[in-house]
């Protein structure tokens, strides 16, 4: 840590989670949006995690992050215990209800980045209050390309101030519902004008197992999720795609069009090995090869 | 008519509908599955309609039917009413509910082809019923290709039957919701795998404003519909999008899977005309540029 330099900073959650699909129950998963979008970014650049977690959080966990190369200098030990959650899955995969948040350590949680971050030109901004995702923003000098995440408890409850981060960000990130709620209006074509017309360049809105569509000044590119026959935990599905689309934009360090399609096909090839299994179970075995040839594979399926 | 020899024969059904959307309410709108899928087809080869109308039928939609250049001797007419339909869309403008169905002369609909079109080497069975499209299938001769569509009532009420003719045609295009039913798998690469096993080389899965997704030996194609900003009314995109898919296929002759995906784009650009506005409205003042210039902009929202 701390020997190379940190091109990405991406800051969020990190949670405990206890998940309950259709066909399984899983305790004491590793999560949290940062645990999914620092793995995936850790394929494609150098990246710094700004988070929280308590005093319980296990060492083998953090030992996972080393794993991946995630630099940790501005990960936060905090008394208390670490944010926990657990949620339950339809029968679809997709919808899910909450059966309990605990916040503990992470309600306390202010961003604030070790100076070796500040000088990072990408950075992330994962789904927290925007109050802290402006704390961040304040702190980086320069950024070339900042991103957010958003949800819908922010939409609804500090509209004001998440209006702001977006008026100040190179590119917002959400999924469908989440687009319709921010913008009032139901199609997506709309949704995406409307979001540019609050400041971005960009807009990517995350459609689940629809892939996502991107919308900037430079056009539409829908971009496919990769179909996959076995989904087995949809948890950090988009901020594994955010992690690895930001990790390759840091890796490419180019705006122009045909490279952020590209990132933005990185990113879903990651997230589709992400739901394979729960928590970081199967990014923990992923290599750049095992990346490359779905990515390859993917790219085939949209070719005309 | 006749002049012309008729390359692609289409079966199905030719209604008179009643279509309420959160927007607006038209009555008497040209419709059924042959009417969306002739109109389609003729901007890509000589096709015959086989269908059956009611004394009432009204003479300015033969006329329309003419105005597309579709081959009308397949065309039957019997004493009695045309089959009439009336529906009403949700909110989201994909959920319907039947408000009703009078078949009226359809309930005695017998698809027997004139002999002109038996030597046609594309066939495209719309939804009806699995017994009139297998006696569609018994009449011609040797056809090239054929493409089999079906709904959720054939699924539940007469499965020996559907399946008897789905193990008789190249491919079996039908809608997510339907190729659940039919397989009883959920993750709609199983439901693909499983069609495939049932005898088709081709299986393309219609998912609406998500696109399709065809599997084949050749592989797997992930093929976007065209953003649009308004839909009107969306009665009819998966016939417009089968008949465009057949016509081009008409046209370009050919099985390699280059030509078959090229033809899936074709489908879905027509398809994204013919659902933004009622009935065969927008499709009437089509042409082949205005039809180009939107499936090359289709091309470059999917390319990397």
């Amino acid at each position: 840590m701390g020997d190379t330099k940190v091109e990405l900073v991406i800051v969020g959650s990190i949670g405990i989670d206890t998940i309950e699909t259709p066909f399984e129950r899983r305790e004491d998963v590793l999560g949290g949006s940062i645990s999914y979008a620092c793995a995936a970014a850790s394929f494609y650049a150098p990246t710094g995690m700004v988070g929280v977690v308590g005093t319980d959080f296990p060492e083998e966990y953090r030992e996972l992050y080393s794993h991946f190369g995630i630099d940790l200098e501005g990960l936060q030990a905090a008394e208390g215990k670490t944010f926990r959650w657990s949620g339950v899955y339809e029968d679809d995969m997709i919808n899910r209800r909450t059966l309990s948040t605990d916040l503990n350590v992470f309600a306390d949680f202010t961003p604030d980045l070790p100076d070796s971050y500040t000088d990072a030109p990408y950075v992330l901004l994962g789904n927290i209050s925007p109050e802290l995702q402006e704390h961040v923003l304040d702190q980086v000098k320069s950024p070339r390309f900042v991103v957010a995440d958003t949800m819908d408890l922010w939409i609804s409850m500090s509209r004001p101030a998440l209006e702001k981060v977006i008026s100040r960000v190179n590119m917002l990130m959400l999924n469908d519902s989440e687009v319709r709620m921010l913008t009032g209006e139901y199609n997506l074509v709309k949704c995406a004008d409307a979001v540019l017309s609050m400041g971005p360049e960009y807009v990517v809105v995350k459609k689940g197992e629809h892939g996502a569509m991107l919308v900037s000044r430079e056009g539409v590119f829908i971009l496919p999720a990769f179909p996959i026959d076995l989904v087995v935990d949809p948890t950090g599905a988009g901020d594994s795609f955010a992690g690895a689309f930001m990790g390759a934009m840091a890796k490419a360090d180019s705006l122009a069009d045909a490279d952020v399609r590209r990132c933005l096909l990185e990113a879903s090839t990651v997230a589709s090995f992400a739901v394979e299994g729960f928590g970081l179970d199967i990014m923990k075995g992923l290599d750049a090869a095992k990346i490359e040839a779905r990515r390859d594979s993917l790219a085939r399926m949209m070719a005309v």
